[in-house]
């Protein structure tokens, strides 16, 4: 069998080159730009002093998250959202992902009753971009915990573990791990997985683009994911020791 | 270990009381009504000589999905979505998925440039609404597709294999088979799996809803659903043998 | 002149064979599916204790409609409402009229502050879904009447009367009771006739669709509408005449 | 039983003063501003060399029609429905009686491809202004029909009749004509009449807003209408047969 | 250098005939018609005893505006934004500039945790539309102040001044006042302005749609419109001196 | 008088420090990263073979704007007007404004018949977006033509000029140049001005947030305004001179 040609010869196991800068913009509690190769997304934590409805009189907080992409972050330019006054079902999909991936890892009693918000804007597209932005999510929502700490909002952190993500595929029956675009369109089997630091799985969303896919090949997949997030998690911890002036 | 006590003294791997009414309204070319208990999924297939934009000219033909769910169907009653002015990012993200899950089974160049339109209306919500819809959703189009080629529309059936799905989660630490609203409401992982009727995977979504799962748990909540799903596939099978007047 | 000629030689003044199922689905509650002929509704309300702003405060309750129709209920596939983001006109109007039609029979007061929310949705369409819907939806609010009743919530019902509707038509100039859908394309005049068990007259709505219509062809309208209506009242009654489980 | 005692002493059989002005805007085909009493709407009729899909091709034009009230019309500002985003469930039954009133009366292949659009713009409202509205737009259909005779667009007038409407209702058990805002509120039975020059009806819309009305009373509204009618045909006659310069 | 031919051989440096008429119609606690020629809007001015939120106990008042324009005030129908579900660019912009200039010459806080709303209906366009808008809607406003002032509402007026607007332009180099349709369909450059009856400046919006102009054109154009406005103060004064029934 | 006091020891005259950087995002023929201070919008410029309706046939081109600010570019996060459903009317007269700035300075025949599609998505705002987007706006567009003459898609430049904006305002009575956010807050008069390379004025909108301001102070604004855009334009022209990779 033959194997797929990755570009800059990454080996299929190979996450791209990850690269994590906090405070990329000066306003919010946290603001990561995450760079999985060429794919660029700037993930904003926003602190505010109130929660939604449902969480009215808890005494538990909130987080969410919402997702946009700018209209030529992709190959050929699509239609701005704002513009056409919805959000489309895709989009809907990755920030409902997104918020249900970073709850998984704080404890809402712990963050008192108030909301983090969380933006992930695309700036460039080249797949994955919903799993950088979980990735790169995580570490913006930690800033901003350290914010409220440092102010003596919060006596101790809500956050009960990292949380990470990545997209592995079978392409050309090869599992590959964080597919690139061209990876991403010529694949037959599409997975994003999402796990914590301590490898408990938070979400995993498997899909077949093309033929079905059997057990061993889901099985060949999920290993390969949790090597992959494993190696984030350590890229996150690494970016949030840095001391930043 | 206690075990969680299910409603009717139902197995763990049980399924709830599945039926599968075939012409169940009588302008769609296929319309079945299925029940998992007492989820009620109305789907029906709908034949149209034409395609959407980017398969046009194409020879190639589409099937796709629409999900709703009466006001009334659930416990309180919901806002309805024609009012609200906009479908939720749920109904975006079921609709999807159904949509997904027919077409993993359909050869579109075999079925023509034409499409099937599934609509799945949930008259009456107990937990697996989505599941009951692609099980259903499956019978309806299989009608569909008699439809055409009893009019010699097509020369074969563009079905390459039966399509099912079944949700399964972990309810207090045990493996549920087809979850009902309370299981689901209580459980701390939802998964839904959809497969064909030669055991391929055509799509795994888990969600860890309270603490993140292993992979152990994992691996057991897929045997659980390749279980179910060959039960529904049986079933599916029954309901298509049937000679209607 | 030759008299038109209906489906199954039904006589020009005979209604359509008339089903009312109750407790057709679970958590509402009043839920009946009404058929006239192949028309089919299923009618639902639901209890709430609230009012809208406009009732506020004013010691009396309200009571409300909604109109949906399934896609494929007609013979062609309709638009979904709720994925075009807007009711129709015609649905906006249908539903308006329920709800007035409804709220002719109801004291609100002795309602209390609390509404009745009335959905009809139409799962197959044969013409006069209007008239099935207002028919079938007093005996669910009957339905709901007796479930506050029943706790104590009411001390007696505030229902006045009953209220049914049925439809009638001029088809080559002659007059036709409760018009199916073939006789409605057909027809030169179509009228809809809302009116209590009583014989009151709650609503007339007759547009001529071809030639405006004479005086005398509306009295022979009246008539006729006001002699379907009886029969109504008297099916209405018997259904909720029945003993349920 | 006391009368109910009407503005300026006018008779329960009477219509407010009309007033019907054509021309009162420059660049309308047809522009006419009605005048029920203190009700006045600006009716224009645009013609255009298009037709909707539905008559693509047919060689039949069409008439439609679109209604709207300024936000100050009323006694307290209302909010404008184009800020709002959408026209209420009112507006649209309004606009879709106007358009069904002027076609009632249209030959609409004498009209040929092509269509006439009418604007109901309600300037000050104080009841009745669904009536006036027709009343007027039949002067401004006229207007634009003339128009396309002047310049040998059409050979033949494709207006078979006059057509107007007016209100009348039950107020305190007496039957008034063309009822004003405070007698509109008051009334217990309120219905709207279109009838064309010859006495055919067209449209009849009655409601009980209190208490169900009896035949006997539907009877009496009815042959107030029409003589209320007749009246307004020949306002418009005598409105149209003025030479403007 | 050939001057520019107007209409009516009207100077390069004269109005159009204004005419300003107060209580054209009766809800409104001021309701003016402007006339700049051909260009007719009506300014109506609603109090509202409530503030929005950014105001709300501030113990201040505010002032807005909305424009609209009726569907035919234009040579060529023009969709109407209730129908289409929402304002163009076009009227957001003009009606935030309307109510800027309106904020410009009140006291918010002598007006009191109240508000004035203007609407601004052009009934017929000739260009010029928001310029006759703001002229007239200060007229308008007026009006609501001394409602206010004679029930006592307010002890004093909060106006500070008037404020009147006209538009300039370049036509084949010359600077040309106040511009009807076909000059400022040909115009070069194109000028709103906005001044007090002190002769301050509130607002100067220029635009080159042809070629970009000088310093020079634009010192001409600025003081055109200082003249103009001038006199439109003074029409404005005079309107306000006539005392109505 | 005091003067006031700006960020930094800033002259009154004095712009920000002004980054330009090209090629900041890879997808689209011009990517500009444009900087005024703390003020950063990516400008991208996106080449479309094909134009709106209004310019089918024409054999000329068409050049537009879209405009957007990520939720938490400021500081306290906004909505999204994505999630919104609508775009708010200060964006849209953002992004018209930007479109009439770029076309003015295009020969819009010299394009032929396609499109270029500017994007302005502020990252970070600090005051001053719309002058930061124009300029940036330019050089994407600049870049964007490039890609055009090398591919031999057109034959000469339709650049006829550079086109650049930049605030300013009055802030105790003190004319200051390119207005950071706390001096935009406390501006009594704000006044954006767009200018070509050759110092034509293509746009200039000035309003007074407090008092009205006099001809005087309109002329000391226009003069530093003139003098800053100067600068601006040369530091375009030094970015183009760049040679990248």
């Amino acid at each position: 069998m033959t194997v797929f040609e990755r570009t800059q010869a990454r080996a299929a196991d190979a996450l791209r080159p990850v690269r994590i800068t906090r405070r990329y913009t000066r306003h919010a509690e946290g603001a990561v730009l995450v760079a999985f190769g060429d794919t660029q997304v700037l993930c904003t934590a926003s602190v505010e002093e109130r929660v939604p409805p449902h969480k009215k009189g808890s005494g538990e907080g909130w987080v969410t998250a919402e997702y946009g992409m700018l209209p030529r972050a992709t190959h050929t330019r699509g239609a701005r959202e704002a513009a056409k006054g919805k959000q489309s079902g895709r989009t809907q999909e990755i920030q409902r992902l997104i918020g249900r991936s970073l709850r998984a890892v704080f404890d809402l009693a712990a963050l008192g009753e108030r909301s983090i918000l969380i933006d992930c804007d695309v700036l460039q597209a080249d797949g994955g971009t919903r799993t950088a932005a979980i990735t790169g999510a995580y570490v913006a929502a930690h800033d901003a915990v350290s914010w409220l700490l440092e102010r003596g909002l919060i006596q101790r952190s809500p956050l009960r573990d990292a949380v990470a993500a990545v997209s592995v595929g079978l392409v050309e029956g090869t599992p590959l791990l964080d597919l690139e675009y061209v990876e991403d369109a010529a694949c037959d089997t599409d997975m994003n997985i999402v796990m914590t630091g301590n490898g408990g799985i938070v979400e995993v969303q498997g899909t077949a683009e093309g033929a079905p896919f059997s057990r061993q090949q889901l099985d060949a997949l999920l290993a390969l994911g949790a090597q992959g997030i494993a190696e984030l998690v350590e890229l996150q911890r690494r970016a949030l020791a840095e001391v930043l002036a």
